[in-house]
Parts: C-alpha cells; sequence; structure tokens
C-alpha cells in the first residue's frame, strides 16, 4: 500500500524515470492485497495517459538452468545499452526459493549490467503461484515501458509453464540450448521448439565441432516444424561469452525481427495476447468468486460427495449445480 | 423427449435389455434440449436404484484412420461375446458428417457384430461439438452398463482432442498403429504412447519383418516413458486379421488387466475420472450461465474494447468486470 504519497505523483515518478518508485509501483501490482489491487487499477489509469509512442520490444530469454543466460543477459543487455537501448530485466522463476536476497544473486549473476544506468533488473517475485506471477509480470512489463525502458527481458527456467506463459507474453522468443544436447530434439522440447523465434546454441567456444553439428541438428528440426511466426524463420545462431562474434549475429537477428515492416503484425499479435490473457484471466477470476460463495460450495461438496459414491452421474450432479446459481445470477444481474 | 411412456418405465425397459429402450435413452441423453435434460437425470435416478454389482469394463480403441479399427473391433468383440460378455461399441468421431446412415456403415464395417444379439453398436452422435459428444458418451456408457453390457468399447479415431478424451473415460486405453509408422516415434504420438495401456500392430500378416521392428521399436519407446499407470506394463502386440493368434494375446492382456486383484486400483482410477469430469464440466456450464448473462456479456464487451484499444491492461479490466460480477453473486447467494 502507498501511504505518504498519492497515486497519481507516484505515476509521474514512474514516468520520470525515478528508479525507486518504478520498484515501489511493481511492488503495488504485485500485491495481492484488495487495497493494493485498486491503487493498482489507479495507477495504471494514471499511466495510460502517459503513454508514449515509443515501441517497446517485449523479448523473452529460456532454457535449462546452466545453459548460461546470465552470461548472455549481461552481453547482450550491455550490447543493447550500447545501441542506446533502455534495458529492463524481469526474472520469471517458479521453482525460485529466493527472497529478497536475489538482489546480491543479480549482482553476481550479471556484474555490468546489474549497476548500469540504462539497466534495470527486476528478481523473481517470490511467494506466488506460477499464475499469479505471470499475471503480474505482464503488468510489470508496461510498468517498465511506462518508466522509459524500451527493452522488456523476461527470463525464465525452461521448465514447463513459465515457458509457456513466458511466449504469450512477448514479442520474440529467445530459446537457449548447450552444443549437442541431442536429447532437445527428441520430442521433449519439441513443444518449446515450436514457440522459439531463435534457437541459441551457448558456450560455441567449447567444442567448433560439437557446435556446428547442433545447429545443423536443429536447423534441421525446425525444417519439419510450422514456423513459430508466419514469414518468420526461426534462425539458428552459435554464440559465446569468450567471442563475441555470435552475440553481434544475436543482434541482428534481433533487429531484423523488429524490423519496421514487421511491426504492424507484432502489434496485431501483441493485441491478440492482450485479449487471449483478458479472456482467460477474466474466466479464471469469475470462477474464483463464484467458488467463494459459501452457499455454492456447500452445493458443490454434497454433490462432489453424491458422484463420488456413485448415485448420480457427473452430468446430473453438475445439471443440479447449475440450477442453483443460475437462479441466483439471472434473477440478481 | 419422451412422451407415451413414463421415464421410470423406460429405466425398467432399458435394465431388462430392451435395444429400442436403450437408444430411445441414449437420444435422451445425447439432447441438448432442457426438457430432455431434466427427463435424462430423472432416468439417472431411477437407474441408480437397479444398479447391479456387475463390473463393467471400460476399453478405448484409438487409431489412426485406416489402422485396421474395424477390423480388430470385428474380431474383439465376436471373441468377447464367445467369453460370455455383452458388447457395447460406443463410436467418437468429431470429424464425422455421418448422420443416420451411419448404422449401414457399421454393418459393413463390422457384418457379424452388428447382427449380433450381445452387441450393440451405437454410431457417433452428429452435431455436437467434440466436449459436447464427449460429455453424452460418459453418460451413454453409464446407459448401456445399465442394460447389461458389460463391456463398452469407445472407439475413437487418431486425432488430438478425442484420444485424451477417450483416455480420459476408460479403464483400458488400446493405441492401434500400423508397422513400420516409424513416424509414430519422432514425438508426433509421444502424447498418446504415453497414455496407451496396450500398443496393438495391426496388419502383422503384410510382413512378419516389419511386424517384428514394430514391435520392438515400440517396445524401446515404450521402456524410456513413463508407465501408463503404476504397476502395469504396457505390452505391445501384434494382430492380424488373417490369423487370430494375435487375437488371442490382446485377449490374454485384457484379461490380465481386469484381473481380480487389479479392481481396486481400476476402481480408485475411475472415481477419480468422475470427479474430475466434475470438476470441468462444472467450471465449463458455470462459465456459460455467467456469459449468458446480459448485463455481464454487456460490460465485458466495454472492458474487451478497452483493453483492445490499449486504454487499460488486462488485469485492471478482469478487476473491473469481477467487481461487477461479485456483488450479485455475494448479494444473492
Amino acid at each position: 500500500m502507498v501511504s505518504e504519497r498519492t497515486i497519481e505523483s507516484l505515476a509521474n515518478d514512474v514516468v520520470s524515470g525515478n528508479r525507486r518508485a518504478l520498484s515501489q509501483a511493481i511492488s503495488l501490482v504485485e500485491s495481492t492485497n484488495t487495497t493494493d489491487e485498486g491503487q493498482a487499477a489507479e495507477l495504471f489509469e494514471h499511466l495510460a495517459e502517459h503513454s508514449s509512442a515509443t515501441r517497446s520490444r517485449r523479448i523473452a530469454i529460456s532454457g535449462a538452468p546452466g545453459v548460461g543466460k546470465s552470461t548472455l543477459l549481461e552481453g547482450l543487455g550491455l550490447k543493447l545499452i550500447d545501441q542506446g537501448h533502455r534495458v529492463a530485466i524481469l526474472a520469471v522463476d517458479p521453482t525460485s526459493k529466493r527472497t529478497g536476497g536475489s538482489i546480491l544473486g543479480d549482482k553476481v549473476r550479471m556484474p555490468k549490467l546489474s549497476v548500469h544506468d540504462a539497466a534495470y533488473i527486476r528478481p523473481s517475485p517470490s511467494r506466488r503461484s506460477l499464475g499469479g506471477a505471470a499475471a503480474a509480470t505482464r503488468d510489470v512489463m508496461t510498468l517498465c515501458e511506462a518508466a522509459g525502458y524500451d527493452t522488456v527481458i523476461i527470463e525464465t527456467v525452461g521448465v514447463g509453464q513459465s515457458e509457456t506463459d513466458a511466449a504469450d507474453m512477448v514479442d520474440l522468443f529467445l530459446l537457449l540450448v548447450m552444443p549437442l544436447s541431442g536429447d532437445d530434439l527428441q520430442g521433449i522440447k519439441r513443444g518449446i521448439m515450436e514457440v522459439a523465434d531463435v534457437v541459441v546454441i551457448t558456450k560455441a567456444d567449447h567444442s567448433k565441432d560439437n557446435t556446428n553439428i547442433s545447429v545443423a541438428q536443429h536447423k534441421a528440426a525446425l525444417q519439419l516444424m510450422q514456423p513459430s511466426r508466419p514469414g518468420w524463420t526461426t534462425p539458428v545462431v552459435a554464440t559465446s561469452a569468450v567471442t563475441e562474434d555470435g552475440l553481434r549475429d544475436l543482434l541482428h537477428v534481433i533487429d531484423a525481427f523488429f524490423a519496421e515492416d514487421r511491426w504492424p503484425g507484432i502489434e496485431r499479435v501483441r493485441i491478440d495476447q492482450q485479449l487471449a490473457w483478458f479472456d482467460e484471466l477474466s474466466r479464471k477470476r469469475i470462477l474464483d468468486v463464484v467458488f467463494a460463495n459459501e452457499s455454492i460450495t456447500k452445493r458443490l461438496q454434497q454433490l462432489r460427495s453424491k458422484v463420488h459414491h456413485r448415485n448420480i452421474p457427473p452430468s446430473v450432479a453438475v445439471r443440479e449445480l447449475i440450477n442453483h446459481i443460475s437462479v441466483a445470477i439471472t434473477e440478481k444481474l
């Protein structure tokens, strides 16, 4: 809850690029407290008045632990800043047990980037469900953009739902894989390969042969798949923390993806993402409200117990539940 | 709608094994008409009084078109009847354009089984959504069991959702594959291989070598996967429409699956399936009721349009929608 300042002045401070105000605003939208939710809504209304014409790039970087995400983020982030961008990095790690101490972690992981004026690094919100973290992350991206960060990077560990969630909230999805992680091609990672806009082979300096084989393997695998987006062919880029050739290639690929003539398409996808998220979230919250009702949950438990003991088939039990609910909804609204 | 007879006498006729009554009862539960839904609920209440102690076996047979499902169903169905079982076969084919004429189709597909006294074949309900067909199929299984069919077989084409739906409503899932359909092992079918309780290689008479290779390939692939159920190893059985060796092997496997000591586990899974279906269906229907409300849909459209034009982020729009709805629900119930 924001006390000593009004929400309007907080909004102004965020827009003017005040780093402390941004952190405070993020805490507000990450909060599950009801008062905070109301203030967060108010905050977004103020921010909407300031909405600038600047296009932001939303990028996700995903890959299994140890693949080299921090190293790539440090290198890529600094290069983007050299190009004149301002970069926000948001970690989404549902498995993370890290709390406030994670700032130190980021200082170790990205030593130059974490202290750079043009970069803002926000660790993963702790004690939040995966869905909750994903929900907050979308709003946090909007806040970062309002604060003038024109490149927002979501960092996610390569575990199931977090990757899909991240892919659904960004424009460009970078999948990091290690050379000769041949297992990835056998189907386990198929779902994630299909949404990858760029496949980045990391640690290319370790073995040139292995890297070349991996690049060829991934290119071959990608050819058998649907393109991640219409009119875009997923490139495979080999990078190394030691040599910087790969980083330059990756920057070119990112610039090509966000080329002027590709923006109308990117905007369309983003609106679709927002609407899909609105639909998903509204369904989830409506059910939360319905199931928070004591009379409904009581009836639900009775009927569930009947189904459990095979007194009635589920379809009949659901019908009874719906009769109970629909009277209230149709009469009241 | 059932007119000239009471629902109670229809229930009695179904239980006594009257085939016409069963068909009429099935039409009733497949109907989306509100009056029929009420009568269907009444019917199940009457049937619950008759519930026998007989254990039914619920089996799904799935596989791509042309794999030989009809041939296997004909052979397996007749063998099961020889063993003293009564067999009901329900087709679930969401892509089917067939209507009433499909009875003729079944006569051609399963010439002996379709005219056998101990068999009941029900074609796919037409003009139903996939979810609707799946919903009705669960109830139709219960009706067939009430009518004395102790083996209910769901037949589904090998396309996405219909297989998963079928797997969730049966005890035993048979996956049919052709010899050397090597593509199946490359990931496309992985999801479905993982839920297969038995893999059946069809057309084993075409080439003994290819069949042996396919059996070995599938066994190797299955070893890399989680078992379909705890304590069960998915066998791979080669069958042929010409020789009957494979059919006998398949019968032995089915008997082993439904062995006396495995029933407590099967019952537990079935109760979990019913409860999961109750939960899924109740969520779906609750949302149907909420979105059928004019005041809610009007508000929803306004907010969706605001999100579309980027006036407010989805989270804020959803919050406004929920405020609108929750007042009604909390005040009324």
